[in-house]
């Protein structure tokens, strides 16, 4: 049902930027598995190129926060945004890097519930504290 | 600006359910502040026990996802519904459990490069891989 | 704030076609309150023309759902669309045509809930029963 | 294509905080049939308890709101937000509580028409009048 | 998966309402093609009439912004508001009205860019410039 | 209102890595004034010059679209997500780049239309016809 065509990996073949980023992301992952997303995006070679290092640079290098955290915010915005296949994806990465049942029930509760006091705040246009800004 | 009256201390000690309600919140928050949010739910009696018995016990009982994480995954969720109020609340909550300049500056990263790979999946009507699928 | 300029009823006098809307809304609403939306709209005549023209079948034409719970659908949506103007104008709507504090609680408590359900169906990517489909 | 198991009534057997509430979904909606979100929710059962609980407060009590407003509020909600499933379940309970395709032609109207004002007033930014404003 | 039935042309030709609004797309559009949206509105005359009426006024008349700017911006309101079917039909007009890969790599880089800066704008609560103003 | 503090120029002069991109985007923006989005990301290096770079290359190298149809999708993004502030920015740049009163009213009816038409897809689930799918 895509808007673009999907490159196969044969294909890719014949494409030496998108072949590239192919080849970095199975390392940098360390699986053969690339998903549709790269695989759509291999049509224009300068935002897979972005994108990639982008995603490289947040989701892969050491950071402060553990990689199941970063999941979790990631999913948490792809929920909000109605984002079907990163839902999807990163639910997958979640469960990939030791997302246990509970930590998911939690995780949903958690969605659920900032969905519902953003509901309410929204509705009633609820003033902010001044408690809460650091800046004006 | 609210659509409501926002409930002064003095005003709460006339309703005893929301009086029950904010000394609650006090008690486990161990904090004398009550933020808007509440002041404005005081109008609706049942809707305030029900959302804080919900906050409560999602956000407040012992869980394997830390309390940073939680507000993490909260901010997320009100960011990508553009919460005004909720994103002021629960950053300046995250920053009281903790939160240090570089994990927000990692947060903000994750969630900007979250919703833009939001946009281009659904841009783009990526189908979603089936590795990706526990059931159908 | 607005990205445009919000015309007073002294510079409507020199626009013929804002003016004739005006005095339309005046006479439908029966109230010689303009509000801010349509002096913005003033701006661009025939998008003023043809806004008013749809809100007028749409909201104040003889229907067979009740003026209230059109409001209450028009808030609905507004609030999950995080529209600030919008919720509220038509609360302040639905409040002038008769909207009690216990409904609007009641509103309050679904569309929260509302919000909530949307986000656990959007994060397990739930499968929509056949039961519910009326055309494929 | 859920991100989660989606639980049969035989597997429910086994699972007596599951059982537990599916026989009230069947009590307390009158009908055998329980729709793919409750049998999601399975999983992780405190999330279904008080979901189910507010679900039943909100949408299954006696209120001032009739049970057919109370749907329309719910689709308006679930369609700004993009909710398939949400859309898909609340329409056919709208329908099952009497909902006339005049009703569901002027639902769609309104709905409409509130998000094409949601779009015009976020794009001017408009000002809130202060005749709008409950409290600043 | 529809929550309406679709009609079909040999149902349309029944329905003269229906068939006097699919005839004039047929004619604007220069082609025999009516897709899925319009014959899902073919259930309620008065909206599809309204809503053919605008989509005519605003995509097909002369205007200082050309065709394919149009569906552009079409696109991305859709891609922003998760509609599907609407990314879906207005990136075929949109390829219909000469759109290259080049410019749709280029568009798609532009829709993920600003959702990304969105995000991060929301998540910081950014004060607008007074520079930013044209009225208060 | 900001979660952030906001670098006044003053202050950048201590931060030689937000001082760089500062003078970067003096020069490729050809104006001295630099707004507070950027004013805030100066509160984490590696963002501010991220976001930049990103935004360099995607709205101010020479491209097949030009630069009013870039913001113009730009301001239609950041209005269906509702952030209030890039809606500001991109509308005073869209005015910088030439934007007419009538092309602006011009686009205030297709984000609009497209915002109705959105709801009235996602409200009525209309499937994609197969006419519009490029792979699946």
């Amino acid at each position: 049902m895509a808007t673009v065509k999907l490159w196969t990996d044969a294909e890719v073949e014949s494409n030496p930027r998108a072949k590239a980023i192919f080849d970095d992301i199975r390392v940098v992952r360390k699986s053969d598995f690339v998903n549709n997303f790269w695989r759509a995006l291999a049509n224009q070679s300068e935002l897979l190129e972005r994108t990639w290092a982008s995603i490289k640079q947040v989701m892969f290098t050491p950071s402060t926060l553990d990689p199941l955290t970063k999941e979790l915010i990631y999913i948490a915005v792809s929920t909000a945004n109605g984002c079907s296949y990163c839902v999807h994806s990163h639910t997958a990465a979640a469960r990939a890097k030791g997302m246990t049942d509970t930590q998911y029930a939690e995780f949903l509760a958690i969605a659920g519930m900032a969905s519902e006091t953003n509901a309410l705040a929204n509705a009633m246009q609820i003033p902010v504290d001044t408690e809460f800004m650091v800046s004006s």
